[in-house]
């Protein structure tokens, strides 16, 4: 490792070189994963086997099981690694419990986030592509060593997650263009989009519930916000609690959907809006995130006290007076 | 008119030379209309008004109101037709209301349904398109006068709308591929997005929880059945009422679900599944439908009579003996 050639940003090409160069490779993916983080992470991997390489992955979290068909794309390999390559991960830190043991040893990042703060030697990273998937798709192809019905999937499955099924506003003509291709490998694609989109758990349905019944809404309709108690979400899944976020601004006239949740150490909001820069509103308390999704948390208040705050920081943003 | 030509099969080619050599062209689109009939027609009449022609559309039910981007595609124009063409259409009944005026006149129709029973005098006909839009597209291709923005977002919003955003297993690589050329025009795909697929009304965020609070569950949960009362669905938009057959199949393990809705003279049942032949099932009441997706519909019965009915039959189906 040398900090002098930190972020020294290279082609796809050089990439596909690199990697093709090298073997012992460990590929990492972002704590609290997602779709596309692991899509990348497997795909890759799976690829990078069939070029004849040792590949493992790690993630400071496990895969859930609405991603389990991800297995199908590799073999179970094990190894001292000698190359580290990230993909989708924005920042180090973002690495999680696995920070400390790789934070400054990965080799190379790929990363699809403009707001990528270099940490890896080499770097390949394009702020277009709707999905970190979308730029590894073009990566195996570099490979020369051809995807499959199981590597296929996985990236379909980074593309189709973090578009959320190509309705977000990141979707370009060539992410439909590459999810065409990859489509044309013969996955079970209704099946897969089943699982990823439609599938609701009871304990799913039962939260659902609870926030339809309990959205307070304030700003003539506009803010809706809902507190998730602590015991209302024991025993749910993650992935449950986590898509919840984005049910308040589904509602019709609601531009800023708030949900509050309650951890072992206070509350953490989630803020999803259309327009409004929440990421602005969530700084002021300290967090952060995008533009129409960010989050924030707060300790030592009552839900109620936030929520009065945060109301009247949205009505701030959307010009109303906090009632 | 002749009737020995009718169910004549033509090629795209034809259809298009067809459609350059008239004028003063009427488009029909089919009653209870949806994204795909009124994108077609819509797409269409922008496309031949660019080539010069007058043409206008009709439909036995108005343009619903997520729908009137559509508008944006075509100038009103009145005239006496010469012309009638039929979009999306797969038997002449499905004209509704317009069924006397028209169901004999139409020269030219285009389709997509497996199930056509010709009515037209010449007829394109390609079952394997995920929508009767994907046709048009191909169609206005040929017409020679290009896309426009407003076109190309009538041809996605058919499209869309009958892949469920690319989540149904009708979607194909190549359905992605002409989204991915469509999106070029440059509408604003997203905003279109969130108004065809998530955009919730507060009708039908109380509808959705009703029907979660009172879902009947029998098959030890393979099947879940509600009833909603003619009251429940007063002033409710058609849309909502559609929209929420859908939700008892997306809960975890449901394989069959059934909204029931009461009608001024009786019960509709709707039922969805995923492997399960709910036409079968809707077949023994009188219905028909699809393989996963179907209805039925019963009179001067209690609905608790009906669910009785419906339980027993779907739990033979499913192999269960009913509880």
């Amino acid at each position: 490792m040398n900090n002098l050639n930190k972020a020294t940003n290279i082609s796809l090409e050089e990439a596909a070189r690199f990697l093709l160069s090298k073997d012992d490779i460990l590929i990492l993916s972002h704590a609290n994963p997602d779709g596309d983080t692991f899509g990348c992470s497997y795909g890759l991997c799976g690829a990078l086997q069939k070029a004849g390489k040792n590949v493992k992955i790690a993630c400071a979290d496990p895969l859930p099981a609405n991603f389990f068909h991800l297995r199908e794309a590799i073999k179970e390999q094990d190894f001292e690694e000698k190359t580290v390559v990230s993909v989708d991960i924005a920042d180090k830190s973002l690495l999680g419990k696995l920070e400390n043991e790789y934070g400054d040893k990965v080799d190379l990042a790929i990363d699809h986030h403009l707001s990528h703060a270099p940490f890896a030697n080499l770097r390949y990273v394009d702020d277009k592509a709707a999905a970190c998937c979308e730029i590894v798709y073009d990566l195996i192809k570099l490979l020369g060593v051809g995807l499959d019905k199981a590597t296929a999937q996985c990236i379909y499955t980074g593309i189709a997650t973090d578009t959320g099924c190509f309705k977000f506003g990141n979707t370009t003509g060539l992410t439909h263009i590459k999810a065409g291709e990859l489509m044309e490998y013969g996955f079970d694609c209704a099946a897969l989009n089943y699982r990823l989109f439609d599938m609701k758990s009871r304990s799913r349905i039962r939260l659902e519930q609870f926030v339809l019944e309990h959205l307070d809404f304030f700003a003539e309709g506009k803010g809706a916000v809902v507190a998730l108690q602590k015991q209302l979400l024991e025993g749910v899944d993650s992935e449950d609690i986590n898509g919840i976020s984005a049910l308040p601004r589904m509602i019709e006239g609601v531009e800023v959907g708030i949900v509050l949740k309650e951890k072992e150490d206070g509350w953490k909001a989630s803020m999803r809006s259309f327009k409004t820069d929440v990421q602005k509103i969530c700084k002021k308390f300290g967090g952060g995130g995008h533009l129409n999704a960010a989050g924030c948390s707060f300790k030592d208040m009552a839900a109620e006290d936030i929520i009065g705050k945060i109301k009247a920081a949205v009505c701030e943003e959307l010009g109303y007076t906090a009632k």
